[in-house]
């Protein structure tokens, strides 16, 4: 068998993951972890795909602004659509991720949760990433789908606890990270049933029943899974609330924080993106126990081969 | 190989049952689906365990009724506490199942969910069921407990789809059903997060963030599980909207609708038990294509051997 996660170039934090996954699946080991027990928490934007220069997710609201407009040509005096028409940053930044995210995902409503996930797929498999300007599903980060293969080797069930919306990452969840729906956590609309030609479908509501972003992810986390993780990766302040969650439990646990301090390979960024600071985290990434992992430092690679 | 199911009686359903699992189960047939795509739905209350005089978890309130009467007194005026001191059926029943049942899930606010899960489980493995006079765990019906084993020998992800609180079932899900908690669905009550020497928790408030009855259920199953069931399995008006749901999608699909006719071993009830009736789905189960499963006829066995 080739050595495990092989784009984690050797040191301390990679030593810190495999030292981790073999003390918990050590069998008669005093860190030892059942397979059932073994929950490991991801979120999305910015720790498994790229976030740069905003969320994926709002890159597909801004690709579906003009049929948006055509319904309601007033939006684009409205934020924070005008300032997606205008690629205005500093605005958008300035609005924060609730305000901008919780928008997009609730200009969702109006359809079926089934037409919502074909629309997104058929974006997301056809679109290509202004940035990196690479196919839109191949801004994941290759060390990450490696660890996540890796965890679920050893036995560990892989959830997504995301700020996005639930069903536009459920569009391409199980086929680019092999995360099934039902391990999928994200902001979500309300939704209401209703019946055409004797089939029920959900159509989606204009209302936010969850976003999914600091404590709330901790409050998904014990409605959906029930259980405490013992591995939470997350990359903003968005995702302390769970790492706290994580390593506040007994016996081993680990918590990753994804610093983006890579300016040549992506983007250098922490404090000042507003869309999904990282402050707090960062300051007492130390203190809490946090282990940072360093894009520049620790990826070898950080998007897959072309 | 011993024969499958062998607590369903050689007849129509356990035909239905073994049918329908080996078309979906068979490699390059017309009805095959993916394992990834075989979920199954449960609901738990009348379908796992026995629901009569009344719901397990209604058991429950009844039980910490003194502790909850030393702290506040004047519930013994209000309902529905008057009548589960009383032993008021009649009043229980008109009160109806959201009124009674979220008022027990309510009650149990105050308290971390680890402290509600841990009691729950105290309580569950150490009492006896009023009227079946057998241990409180020992009251799950012994056909859905061999069906549940062979649909995960199969492949099948089955999942609990409940009205019952959620942590509640999930302090024996695992060891009972073979359900981690990550698959079981139930109501649920808000939750905030607090701190207390460093250790994150999540407390119980008194309010009900879902009832998850009816059309609920359906919407539920969305948030939770992100994919549309293949097999439903209920016992009253509350699973119509899952089995219909389950039943309208595409391909190969299964509802089955037990229905409690068997007076001697257990307790013959549809229409009348207002805590959880069956009448809709009981007259509509033939125009809707939903199999009818009766406990008299169907089967050999209904608990566990002692």
């Amino acid at each position: 068998m080739s050595a495990p996660l092989p784009s984690w170039r050797p040191g301390k934090v990679r030593d810190a993951i495999l030292a981790f996954v073999e003390a918990v699946t050590t069998e008669g080991g005093p860190d030892h972890v059942p397979p059932a027990e073994r929950i490991a928490v991801f979120d999305n934007d910015g720790t498994l795909w790229c976030e740069q220069p905003m969320q994926v997710q709002l890159l597909y609201g801004q690709a579906q602004l003009h049929n948006k407009l055509a319904a309601d040509p007033t939006l684009k005096d409205r934020q924070p659509w005008k300032a997606l028409i205008e690629h205005d940053f500093k605005t958008l930044h300035a609005l924060g991720k609730e305000a901008v995210l919780g928008a997009v995902i609730r200009s969702a409503a109006g359809v079926t949760i089934a037409q919502a996930t074909a629309e997104a797929l058929a974006w997301l498999t056809s679109a290509e990433h202004p940035l990196l300007k690479r196919p839109m599903l191949e801004v994941v980060y290759r060390p990450q789908l490696e660890l996540l293969a890796f965890l679920r080797e050893r036995e560990f069930k892989t959830f997504i606890v995301s700020g996005g919306g639930v069903d536009f990452m459920r569009a391409i969840a199980e086929t680019t990270y092999g995360v099934p729906p039902e391990q999928v956590i994200g902001s979500s609309l309300a939704t209401s049933l209703v019946e055409a030609d004797g089939r029920l479908e959900l159509m989606k509501q204009a209302h936010l029943a969850s976003f999914d972003d600091r404590e709330v992810k901790v409050q998904n986390i014990a409605l959906h899974i029930g259980r405490r993780p013992i591995l939470c990766v997350g990359n903003s302040d968005g995702d302390l609330a769970m790492m706290r969650y994580t390593l506040s439990g007994d016996g081993r646990r680990l918590a990753l924080l994804v610093h983006h301090d890579d300016g040549e390979r992506e983007v250098a960024y922490d404090r000042d993106f507003k869309l999904s600071p990282l402050v707090e985290a960062l300051d007492r990434a130390e203190e809490l126990g946090i282990t940072r992992v360093s894009v520049k430092d620790d990826w070898d690679a950080v998007f897959p081969d072309r």
